[in-house]
């Protein structure tokens, strides 16, 4: 029985956009496992699975049924152990839960903020509904409040990305020469904006788009097939 | 032959403050290895072991001299594998390097900031003519520019604790149920300020504090019974 994957979708079926789920995807193709994708809007999440989780990714192995990237991870490492490691032992397992949380912290506000309003206008009519409500009670403020001055927060992104853009003057990516699961949580982030954010953010030339291509790349363009927002 | 370790010191040879060799000391102590410490003052540095390093930490084990705490670390794991390990595998080597650039990006220059005028206040004579050179050159201010507005620095970093923050909600340590050499990264930079700055910086209660507060306590008190600035 073939592994299932819920992942986000908007009004397109293909148009897989959250971070999370992208986390999932690329944990998937490194371990060279086959999925079924099964695209779930944003109201459908709580339906799924007979009313499993409140949030995507869900993956169901078998009689296993497990939300949560990370969790998710550690799961596929454990479980195939013969396939490519996500973590490269014990150690990198803790430490990869840094870099969920500065991804999470520094990163994923910011993004949030570039893109919220772009993320609403790819939903369906009915998520649509449902995205407004839950995220203005979190901004407390309008969506297009908060997209009428996100020019400012481009620079902000790319100068919170210095600690990754640093590190790879060093090593080509967070796992050392190839890439694990937190190259895969940092890569969730900036696939997240790329596939709804309308204007260009990330910087085109430099290491962190060096490296972000190289991931776009990676099976098979698995990342870069994904149409872009803009 | 026992492990020489030159690290810097103030006027004061007791007055051990540096962040780098913090993170050696830690390792070595993680790693049960004794060690003679030589003080080192800032003008002394480029006279050690023939002029071998422009900083220090330097270490001496027996044939091998190696400065920079992370190559230091690393060293430290092939040579002594059946000690603790200080990384927990590949994948914790290469994460590790993330987390150095995270803290020397976003924690060090605060830091600096922060406690610049107070280092230079415990300095011996001639270094500080050097320091005040040096880092005036650098910061392009006077040191005493920088010291005047240090206060907004404090909320500053805190906020860039923030991943550390999340993070330690999840597991005790960076390296997880117990400290890494990515702890020891990180407490370098915090035991730096302690060891420098003479205002209260670390907020006194939650997760920073406590974590911080465990890896002072650990190899019989090593960092706590070391004296703080204020």
């Amino acid at each position: 029985m073939s592994i299932k994957l819920y992942e986000l979708c908007g009004a397109d079926e293909n148009h897989l956009f959250s971070p999370h789920c992208w986390k999932t995807r690329m944990s998937l193709a490194h371990k060279g496992l086959d999925f079924n994708s099964l695209p779930t809007s944003f109201t459908q999440v709580p339906k799924i699975e007979g009313g499993a989780t409140k949030a995507v990714p869900l993956l169901r192995d078998g009689d296993t049924l497990l939300s949560d990237s990370y969790e998710i991870a550690k799961y596929l490492e454990e479980t195939y152990p013969d396939a490519p490691t996500l973590f490269g032992g014990e150690g990198g397992v803790a430490l990869t839960n840094f870099v969920i949380n500065w991804s999470q912290s520094q990163l994923h506000p910011l993004i949030g903020g570039l893109a919220m309003k772009d993320i609403y206008d790819i939903l369906a009519d009915e998520d649509q509904i449902y995205f407004r409500q839950d995220r203005e009670a979190k901004i407390k403020m309008t969506l297009e409040e908060l997209h009428a001055g996100r020019e400012g927060k481009v620079a902000m992104l790319n100068k919170a990305l210095l600690p990754l853009k640093l590190m790879l003057k060093g090593q080509a990516y967070i796992g050392g020469d190839a890439p694990l699961f937190a190259d895969y949580v940092v890569f969730g982030a900036l696939q997240w904006m790329r596939m709804t954010c309308t204007i260009p953010v990330l910087a085109e030339d430099g290491e962190v788009a060096d490296w972000f291509n190289q991931l776009l790349d990676m099976y098979e363009g698995m990342g870069r097939s994904a149409n872009a927002a803009a």
